[in-house]
């Protein structure tokens, strides 16, 4: 086997490092006027809105670098913030991405992490246009900043849900959580076993959707496509449960989910008994599913009925009604907000 | 005494927290069209440009919670962001604020960060837009992203010097590293005489430039009434050496730095030379004064020769010159490069 290069990151120095790692990010949109290199990134929008979004990713909370490939890392931490561009029915332009960098990690690793960016601004079509990078005493941090822009009625707030409209979400929910207690359990037998190979061949689909998630930059385009604006929408990145609490908070609108109609994928149903969880539960609280939720005028359900892509899942009420899950046998169990388990 | 409150950060939750932090930054722009609350905020900049610019603090790296108050932490993360905005000769707008907390902090705790921040908002005239808020392992992550506007024409990029073009900074160089040297010190005698009053009167001025740095509003705005637009410009954060190598790279062009004519207060060179450091060495490597370094056409130096906030410090040069500190005595010593010195 050949050896591993590895060169320490105080060899390039600073501004090498940087140079080094940012060099083969070409910009793709006329909007980013400059890029890498002054105080400031310039963006020119004409008569488009910006749409602009961050997300913080923290070693040991947000990955473990144990079963995290820092190529996968790179990618997630792009999607996610794409993700939220997507939610505001708004295209995706621009990332600036800053690292925070323990002694730990070679400029060969660093390249790695990069190499996921690079591949998540092809696939998304951003440009990287700045950042900041500095070292950490702990770990890694990483902090995205994304732009998007938007003609101004295209935009699509959380705030705009009314009684009436349906419930919908894209892909199917809770396979992003398994495929994380999978990684644990895996992670949990090679401390204590360290011989031991993990067995993962059969997990691929759920471990893909933590480790490897994709924005749903199709859907976006469909809605352009079949002239379909929903009255609100997020990206699914707490959990159902929380997220549609906020639709409903900020909309004034109370909800009713039927839990029959939550997509699960018959993968994550499966794993989600093995591991003696409800799947319904996974699929509710589990989160970093980065599918849509939206809601959509009674009168447009046509335009998406046909489309295996989306699943309707419950109808919007009001107020007074609260927010609902409702069983198969019409029992109604009030949802709940999860926030971070980490406190 | 009063006992101080201590809420636990679990008491309100992820979003709870989050509705409390930002409950009172009232938006101030037409350009803020939607803050706080969405997947991501909406910005209108109509037919302007729009500057982006995005730092991240870590704790340990960049602050040291034993002698900075969290009060001044929140406003310097916000000004050394919109002192970035500051040097691209446009002006600052919005903000995202991410943090990363650990369990040590709790909801007081972060009131008085965001007391800071919001200080620095009104006195930058900047809306708070937008963040990221989770938890962390270790200690305090903060990331800010600063959106700024500008004319076209107005905008000054770092590639702009060109030989004949005259030096300046604005203020005085090395005190926000020498305050930096004082408040080290102190920590040492605690440490090992816990009992010991930290003596910090004599040095408010080096400390304030340290712990509660300003970014130069203020030049900006003469730059405009005077209509004066330098040919090249940005913040000194990582020290004028590294700085001025920055503009001579990008602007293809070399420099020499007159010693003698370099800005260093009074209380700065005298507690240099208290810590048997070279006063000229603290101000060209220091860092961190958050002043701005700026190139102007010579023709253009009436408009600033009777302000005494601004110094003409060298010239610009050919590339072939290199770039040069020229002392008092005729020596030249070529000007060199620091990045972190973390690794």
């Amino acid at each position: 086997m050949e050896e591993q290069k590895v060169t320490p990151i105080s060899r390039l120095g600073e501004f090498g490092l940087i140079d080094h790692l940012t060099r083969d990010f070409p910009l793709q949109h006329a909007s980013s006027v400059k890029g890498i290199g002054d105080d400031a990134a310039v963006l020119d929008y004409g008569s488009k809105k910006t749409v602009l979004t961050t997300d913080l990713l923290i070693e040991g909370i947000h990955f473990d670098m144990m079963y995290t490939p820092l190529r996968h890392l790179g990618y997630k931490a792009v999607v996610v913030n794409v993700s939220d561009i997507y939610a505001m029915n708004a295209i995706p332009q621009q990332i600036t991405v800053s690292l925070g960098i323990s002694a730990k990690f070679s400029v060969e690793a660093l390249d790695e992490l990069y190499e996921g960016i690079r591949l998540a601004c092809k696939i998304y079509g951003v440009d990287l246009i700045g950042g900041d990078t500095t070292s950490s005493l702990h770990g890694l941090v990483i902090s995205v900043t994304a732009v998007g822009e938007a003609d101004a009625d295209a935009l699509v707030y959380r705030n705009g849900a009314k009684p009436g409209d349906l419930i919908c979400v894209s892909g199917d929910l809770g396979a992003a959580y398994l495929g994380l207690q999978i990684l644990e359990r895996e992670k949990r037998i090679y401390m204590e076993h360290p011989g031991v190979q993990p067995e993962l061949n059969d997990a691929q689909y759920l471990i893909s959707r933590q480790l490897k998630p994709e924005a749903r930059k199709d859907v976006i385009r469909f809605f352009k496509e079949v002239d379909l604006k929903p009255t609100s929408m997020m990206d699914l990145s707490d959990g159902l449960s929380s997220d549609i609490l906020h639709i409903c908070k900020q909309s004034g609108v109370g909800c009713n989910i039927n839990e029959s109609a939550v997509p699960v994928s018959e993968d994550a149903y499966q794993t989600a008994l093995s591991f003696n969880l409800d799947p319904i539960t996974c699929a509710l609280n589990g989160g970093e599913d980065y599918e849509l939720l939206f809601t959509i005028d009674e009168q447009d359900e046509t335009k998406i009925s046909a489309e295996e892509a989306f699943t309707i899942i419950g109808q919007i009420t009001e107020q007074d009604n609260g927010c609902f899950l409702v069983t198969k046998s019409g029992n109604r169990h009030a949802l709940k907000a999860q926030g971070w388990v980490h406190f």
